[in-house]
């Protein structure tokens, strides 16, 4: 079942209006030059599609707008992250609903736990949603919980868990994981979330990839990949060289961190580019401007893209 | 504006049925015991009223019963806790139309970011309900953010925030906090979530604490108020010491951590005392048991309280 | 045996001349000032004696110079901290020799570990001074682990522990020690190490302080002490709110964090105030210049405390 | 200069008695078992080489016993492991003048500081001993602070590093230090101290590795990084899927962590494999045993290690 998911599933990037609200037609054009790239998939409101940001009927509009563009050209799975159990059950419920392939849920997170309650979380989800594949979510860094190897090949196994979208920047447990659930028969389908150990992780077994600069350049990631699925690992590394160069677009910006800094500099870098109209950023966070948008129409530049845009019309194009 | 918020404001638990439901009954009780017993206010949908926990209809639905219960005699603060800015504005709206009398929110948690992003985040929030007084809730434990006291007091003096809800059990930044507000002519009322250094923070000046422990005995905890009104130190000790040895019901659970154990003993010893019929806890958390049920009521015995139900009469009680 | 520690005991600073040398005059002026405004007992060697800067024959030079200078007149505490058992000891024996009063050590750092390695590091240490009166100092904020109270009880009642320094910030966790070790008969000497939450700590029950402060005014520090002993708690607490106001020294300092901010401040104060020459600092520390020791300065008047030299003198103090 | 550090440079364990001396029978057999299998150098006193647990005479009589055993045929890098600049370069002359290759540090730990400090401090190590090589050591789990890339390439290019020895764990970081390293001209000697992930990190450009389970079984390592040098990432891929099972020895002890887990772990290999006598760990921490032993014997067994002793001989090992 979980063999659909295999290969490059791009978090999708949320593009905003000048006025925060979603823009469609940027969202249709950054979709379908991610599929005409070749993804293999697709993964809506992930961390950096803003769903921590978006109401529920803003997610309920994402997640509709997403199944419009992709009209089932390749799988869609779709980010239900909240709190706890009973407000991730709620999203899954609209997921399905809304015809998602597959769900994503973190663990529980702001209230302090243990990891049975974590366990319990994702088999109450999955009770309630038995038809759709779930993936676990490891993502630390916004949870502050790390989910362990041995919880996750378990709950594979139990036939709980369909995959795991790992952010956890913990290489030796994904590489861990990955031979524990070799040995168990492969019952998880194993992304990584990262952009540029991606080459590390292949070389470790991963099933695929979701990398969030695949919504400024899928094509690399789709040909790494396919370097790897045919062993061809200087190709992959090549590859991985000119995305890693690429991916400091997330590091020069200055005064500004996390999500500002990273989600931002994707949505900059795709407006300079003219995939969408504005780099827009949902409250309370800020859309770059000036200096920041130059330092990464620099990265763009250094790395051979072109720009449709100068960095004064991106930074003009939040200016209303 | 916010002299009405000072004293004892109890975060008020919320109480369940054996099968998950809000208990109205018993919500009803504890309610009226607390406000028998002389406190000031009761925040409702705090941490320990499962927020994280609580759908948007359940949330609701335990505004509307606390709303209900207590029909005006005391203001009721109503807890907006959510991860971004939008999220916790929809709340807000929620809030007040249901009739709090203030809202307390936290910065933002999930998404990485900036305090230039958490003084915006207050700041909308306030834009968008402009008349209902603002609380920031200081609980890094959960959103994994300090709040810094120069933000808080500028928002105070620009009047964004009415108070703060400090839970952050840094008792240092609290007395600078508190000074520093005496000083700026105390624009933010100051209430500790402490339970058991409650003495140090009135010494401090707090304006009134959120004791999660008087939902178990608030009696303890408005003496204590009224001798530190009357600058009786030797009372205030007094009752601190025998609230603290009371508030080892949150220490002596064996094998369960966080939440589970805390608010888990506050509605297990509610219980046992007769005041709600179950200590159901929400999912994933399950509620205490058999030992650890016991070691409550021993506790409980130790300072002196009568218990309405034997332990194994409340492990049953969630037995269907 | 312990009862020797009670009451207030600062943590001495390690005044430096320009070149970085012991400066010893200072250093007797600053130990008789101590000493004169009542102290009941002096710490030297601890963090904000800068034992993790001095090398072993420094250590030895500053215990000397301390022993000297105090000449029986007040017990004396002597840090001895390390990364693991075996280096400790070696403080540990160095410091028996030299005639310490009793000797304070962390738990281990550098290395993970677990709580039965805490336990028997503590262990190893008094079975190699068995004569020597050990205090556990409990820093998590230096050395990443905190002292659980059931094990620091413990070793209390088994005569391994004859106290505890407590630099943890959990006046909580410290409530409960305070709780605990009367229960048990009282086996540790409890001090705490804060500086503007001391009147909550001895609420709680501290048997003294260990104030850093006290380096820069000792004066009010004993006061504060002396009216908790007679339980005029009202006096307690215009004491602290006058040191609080005090410790701002160490919240003024810009573009600078940690031990050059703390220990910074309090060196910098010192210098103005008169009692030591420079405000030196150990390599890789550099002293306050210019503008933060203006800012200390302003601190100080507004205090009411009279200045000795110009900020500039104090800045040119160490510009050799 | 800094050539000569290219290859595999396993960080030394070292042997010990029963009664916890310095074993130099044993430490001469797993030293030239390790030049045997083509080593490319050894790095002494590390994490792993017990530099925290050992005074500074034990310090000296490692370095002497490795000096003596390897006698020239590889270079030998040293650790000078402590608190602060000056405590550090008493190790540094130390090691300078037993003969160190090379000398590796970390950033100041214990006290609280900022990046201006870790520069300087490595500054003044360099001043001190500006003939030796010098290697910052990236390890945030032991001294919480993570090293910048900028400063490193910074301090590479200002001739005040030589080299680092990446610990970190944070992959994403090591690829754009190598990054930023390759474009300014490879100022800096990257070693990657993981042991299941070299494989990334080779095809991340790391210059060597410092994997400490090599002192369980180099060979691997030798021939991963030959095939690594000829561009053969298959045989790389195969040679860390071996590796990365045998490292499942450090996950296998139960109710044991960090130190006592890992470099207990590869003590007891070795002492299996009848590289040394015992497996005893330096105070506070306590050799494995029993089952713990038995685990690991298993780890081995199955990645067709051929044991010398039995799980019981070893567990009786340190019984005295």
């Amino acid at each position: 079942m979980t063999t659909q998911f295999r290969g490059v599933i791009p978090p999708v990037v949320t593009p905003l209006t000048a006025s925060g609200e979603v823009d469609k037609a940027s969202f249709v054009r950054s979709i379908n030059r991610m599929i005409d790239a070749g993804v293999d998939g697709l993964f809506t409101l992930g961390s950096s599609g803003e769903v921590a940001f978006s109401t529920d009927a803003r997610r309920r509009e994402i997640i509709e707008t997403v199944m419009n563009a992709v009209d089932g050209r390749v799988p869609v799975l779709v980010g239900c992250i909240d709190t706890e159990t009973n407000r991730v059950i709620e999203h899954a419920k609209a997921a399905e609903e809304l015809g998602a392939s597959a769900i994503v849920a973190t663990c529980p997170f702001y209230a302090l736990g243990g990891m049975e309650e974590v366990e319990r979380h994702f088999r109450l989800i999955h009770d309630a949603v038995p038809d759709l594949p779930l993936f676990a979510y490891d993502i630390p860094v916004c949870v502050h919980t790390k989910l362990p190897g041995d919880l996750l090949v378990r709950l594979g196994k139990d036939g709980v868990l369909a995959g795991v979208k790992d952010s956890s920047n913990d290489d030796v447990a994904f590489r861990f994981l990955a031979d524990d659930n070799a040995k168990a028969g492969h019952p998880l389908t194993l992304l990584t979330g990262q952009e540029v150990v991606v080459d590390g992780a292949y070389m470790a077994g991963a099933d695929g990839s979701v990398p969030g600069l695949a919504n400024v350049e899928a094509d690399g990631y789709v040909r790494m990949w396919n370097a790897a699925e045919t062993g061809d690992w200087d190709a992959v590394r090549k590859e991985q060289d000119r995305l890693s160069a690429l991916m400091r677009i997330v590091t020069v910006p200055q005064d500004v961190a996390g999500f500002g800094a990273g989600v931002g500099a994707f949505k900059t870098a795709m407006a300079l580019l003219g995939v969408i109209d504005t780099n827009q950023m949902p409250d309370p966070v800020l859309p770059l401007k000036d200096e920041n948008v130059k330092r990464i129409a620099a990265v763009l530049r250094e790395c051979g893209m072109e720009l449709a845009r100068t960095p004064d019309e991106v930074s003009a194009s939040t200016e209303f």
